[in-house]
């Protein structure tokens, strides 16, 4: 059974799962809350530090959090390890205790647990007034994407060349919460692009109903795609290729003055009627699957 | 490197892992967050029924909270599994929102991953105003705990026997989110028994700076125990055997009346000013590893 229909049985069963994170009202406000499994043999390459993997762990939940406009209130994690020897457990929690505070959060709690393969599960709280969701776009909006796109593609790459060091740095990724704090109130619509930007364009759409026109010479690039990708594969990597984790959104032209200085972000096409369009072809929904 | 010495780490960076769940201070009141990862082979027996499985899973999560008097507010459930069988998703799923409904919440989201065995991470989150915490009990307090003992020994060994269905059944204990809201402006401190009663009286003794006495013939014990265990192996299951899920708490005698409709609860000894007693006699701090 494919992860795509068991994800179709999980929205008919659970509420809010069409968003990054679930959304739990509280009082006047709402708690976001999200949790992700990672594994040693399908999210952590050969050569990534048990810091990298600590950080990423954490990061990959701090980045759903981001994608709601979420403010972290605190992370925990779950860790099982068939070793659970002190100096990697050190390193994980060094790492994931630096990506908390680069946003201002902290490593709340946890459990441990044996196991036969290195497990993950972080889970992120947060809190935001009004969350930013997949299904706001309207037709006409600019559709924007943060950072650079190629990151962790590159980085796997890099993994493969056993050019450990870079391919760390790459691997730990900033969670986008400070700009998606500033686009609360200004985006119509959102969501972190960890499943490829291809399929997450097409989630957007779906959600809200539109369509979008992309222009693929706008995509901004990281330079080290450039270095360590063929030119024909560049495309690839940067449409199907997933855990990007910038944050993809749409926001009427207008209000572009209002993020233009706290965000950085590149317009990379409209928000249209339907379908959507990559240089005026469909794209494929092809996703990224963990 | 033992599970307990990696706790002392975690006890060293992460604040407030001295209590089952996180406790994030929220405007005028307090989020409780606690995540619990379980495993094919360690935690579900050849026989638990994925209804089981489910309900389980959420169960455990949902005892955290309530050790802490939480009001859980949504529980996410992140899901790996080597098959991702739509009928046995659909039957985790079953029993994780029948549990939820149980006390009053509901599945607000998740993750699902490919992995080489079943692993199941839920995560609660409730509000507390003012959390219960392990560090409370005086001197003179009665020591007492809810329900019966010795269900999941029980069950474990129903199991081993194929007797499944009664076996499915003690395995569905039911999280004490009621009693431990009642708690709440009560007791003096609350811990739940996953770990086997006798660690978890140590780690309230510890916790709190005091000592407890106990008397075995005061334990509730529950009676599916005496019908599949041997009289010789009742101590050994009662006291060392873990995952009761059952609340450990002190209160002042003068609060009974307060809690008596209430909570269905025994006194099963009193806490004093040092060392750790069963009937006169140093009970050992053998924990219940997961």
């Amino acid at each position: 059974m494919r992860e795509t229909e068991i994800l179709k049985i999980i929205r008919r069963h659970i509420a809010g799962a069409g968003d990054d994170a679930a959304i739990l009202p509280f009082r006047d406000t709402h708690l976001v809350v999200t949790t992700d499994m990672l594994h040693r043999t399908s999210d952590f390459p050969q050569g990534a530090t048990p810091i990298t993997i600590g950080w990423r762990s954490v990061a990959v939940s701090l980045s759903d959090l981001a994608a709601m406009g979420g403010q972290p209130l605190g992370v925990l994690l779950a860790l099982g390890d068939p070793n659970l020897e002190e100096e990697f457990f050190k390193g994980v929690l060094q790492g994931a205790i630096a990506c908390c505070e680069e946003t201002g959060t902290s490593l709340v709690g946890g459990d441990l647990d044996r196991h036969s393969e290195l497990t993950i599960v972080s889970t992120g709280i947060g809190e935001v007034k009004e969350p930013l969701r997949r299904n706001g776009a309207r037709i006409g909006d600019l559709i924007c994407v943060t950072g650079r796109l190629g990151r962790t593609q590159a980085a796997l790459r890099l993994f493969s060349q056993r050019k450990y060091k870079r391919a760390n740095e790459l691997f730990r990724f900033i969670p986008r919460i400070a700009w998606g704090l500033e686009l609360v109130g200004h985006a119509t619509s959102m969501i972190d692009i960890s499943d490829g930007l291809a399929h997450s364009l097409h989630l957007l759409a779906r959600e809200s109903k539109v369509g979008c026109a992309t222009e693929e010479t706008s995509f901004p690039v990281i330079s080290d795609l450039h270095e360590v990708l063929a030119p024909a594969e560049h495309s690839e990597a940067l449409l199907f290729g997933g855990e990007d984790y910038e944050l993809l959104f749409t926001l009427p032209e207008r209000l572009i003055p209002a993020i233009d200085k706290e965000v950085c972000y590149s317009v990379i096409g409209k928000v249209t009627k339907g379908g959507v369009l990559l240089d005026g072809n469909e794209l494929p929904d092809r996703g990224y699957e963990h």
